[in-house]
């Protein structure tokens, strides 16, 4: 891992971004933000999956002023997400968000943006210039869009907020082709010391969406750059927050939690093992703290993993060996393996 | 991205690694070597799939003599896996593998080594290195598993190959956590020429593995390093190929095939966009020309991105908008929105 890029800090309610803080994990509301119900039930199970900021979409006044109603009744810094009309953004900030995103895209005239940075800037909320390449400016988009014409857009619209003091600026240059956001934002980081906010724009379905985003998303903070991220799925919110925790977590810039490690199976595999990981997986899905388990198939990384994990299950001469830290403690007949095992993962819960 | 690594080349059947070479996906069955029907009926699906290698477990002389009918009935490139016994290496050989692969954790003496190089050298069929977090050699584990354990392990086996003159070689030096695969690639990749084998070992789960495999070999290609990757996951090997395939595609690194751009759905979204995305991708699941679409919410971004699609689909006003290489050609209603889309897209495939 690369050391982390020096970024200055913003404050979104309570969560700090950039400097020292840790990697935050966003994502977005798929309500109609007009329905208050919906919405905060949401933002309670996004918070309750970790989420450390959520947006929310301000597509009209109406979705603004509910903005106050959901921010009374949430514990977590809300975004607002404003496209288009300047003045969503002046409500939004009235019903109390934590922080805004402007697209400069489509924003409007340097005066709007102005008039939305002092009202920020009374209220020290900071905001995030969104660039996305599929809302670039029209006279950004000549050449078509490239990285260059990505980073143009958020220098730009940072010396706009600039030239009012503003400085609580978060910057994202988002595209769906990841070789060109990962220039967009090497060249952003390279040239401003303000936070990133990183993500692959548009991604795509679960599975397809998850690897694009771990790549793009994975390449930059494995180089030090980043300081919060969204992973945009078509898929609900929770997976977004189970995607992007794990692209933290596996860089080792989040707490664990369990981790399964699990050999691929190949014609070694004593035993079949898609059934216990998938139990594993299941029994872990409520536990927090940091715990390692290895379910391998035969004895050849089997006693390795074994040994680093805090319990293990290896296949081996017919019978499935279970370990504690590295040491073997038991065999397991491979009938009936599946409950056994949980009932040694459970023994080992409540005793560690 | 970051110009690609020079590395020297080598053959293992028809397939060049490294060099100039594309970069590769592999695999590994994951049936019983032994059973010489079912593991041929999942090489040819494998290689159905786009699987440019295919690597199998050879725990005993049975698996390694079966190597030769299955060698005789797949036209792909195979790779033997061998652990602990280089007998089983020299048996592969004989039955006309295309690679094999050794672990220099349980490989045994230099001698063995060399009677095995000298053999490889004969056939030229080249050996990839294969080291292991969880099978390193006991000398090598003392400090605990560090990158540079891994390095070690793997440039003292290359020079017990190149004392006989063998330098077909491919180098992996996997482990479970990332930031420490990625230092050992790093390194390695400094140290010598050989090509690279890229992966994240014993991954996980298909989601969970996805995303840590995504992140480990993505960052490494999206500097330049890596010459073939095999994504190891708990799951089917067809998903093992999807997978790596997407990794390389999202880096530009081979054809894209079909991509799907989609919005991840916000309070803005004008239509259930993931019945629509899932129809999508079922049917271009048999299509290999590459083709853009987008199926996009709402107006921020669908205008945006529906410019650089080939065909598109975006929300607006109460209907949906159908974009042809970025120009709208039609209005459909909301409702039976799925099978219109579809139709558009059929009409589509047979007219471009």
């Amino acid at each position: 891992m690369t050391g982390r890029r020096h970024s200055r800090a913003v404050f979104a309610g309570s969560l700090g971004i950039g400097g020292e803080h840790p990697v935050s994990v966003q994502t977005m509301t798929k309500t109609d933000t007009r329905d208050v119900e919906a919405t905060v039930e949401q933002l309670l199970r996004l918070k309750a999956r970790g989420a450390d900021l959520v947006r929310l979409a301000v597509p009209d006044t109406e979705a603004a002023d509910a903005l106050a109603s959901i921010r009374g009744r949430v514990d977590l810094p809300l975004a607002a997400d404003i496209h288009f009309d300047h003045r969503l953004a002046l409500r939004a900030l009235e019903a109390g968000v934590d922080k805004l995103r402007l697209n400069p895209g489509n924003i409007g005239s340097h005066e709007r943006v102005r008039e939305v940075a002092r009202a920020a800037r009374d209220r020290r909320v900071p905001i995030r210039i969104g660039v996305n390449a599929g809302s670039l400016e029209k006279r950004l988009r000549r050449g078509g869009v490239t990285a260059a014409a990505l980073v143009e857009s958020a220098l730009s619209q940072a010396e706009v907020l600039e030239s009012v003091g503003f400085r609580d600026i978060v910057i994202s240059v988002k595209a769906f082709e990841v070789p060109i956001m990962l220039e967009a934002y090497r060249e952003v980081a390279r040239l401003t010391d303000y936070p990133l906010h990183l993500g692959v724009t548009e991604a795509g379905s679960e599975a397809a969406g998850s690897v694009r985003s771990a790549v793009g998303i994975g390449a930059l903070l494995a180089e030090g750059i980043g300081d919060t991220v969204r992973v945009s799925l078509s898929a609900p919110p929770e997976a977004e927050v189970r995607v992007g925790k794990q692209i933290l977590a596996c860089l080792g810039l989040c707490p664990p939690g369990p981790t399964v490690v699990a050999c691929p199976t190949c014609g070694r595999c004593e035993f079949e093992l898609e059934p216990v990981l998938r139990a594993v997986e299941e029994r872990l899905a409520g536990v927090e703290r940091p715990l390692r388990v290895a379910v391998m198939g035969c004895v050849v990384n089997g006693p390795g993993e074994a040994l680093k994990a805090d319990i293990a299950l290896a296949g081996g001469g017919g019978v499935a060996l279970i370990f504690r830290h590295g040491r073997p403690v038991r065999r397991l007949p491979l009938q009936g393996l599946v409950q056994a095992f949980l009932q040694e993962l459970d023994d080992f819960l409540a005793r560690a």
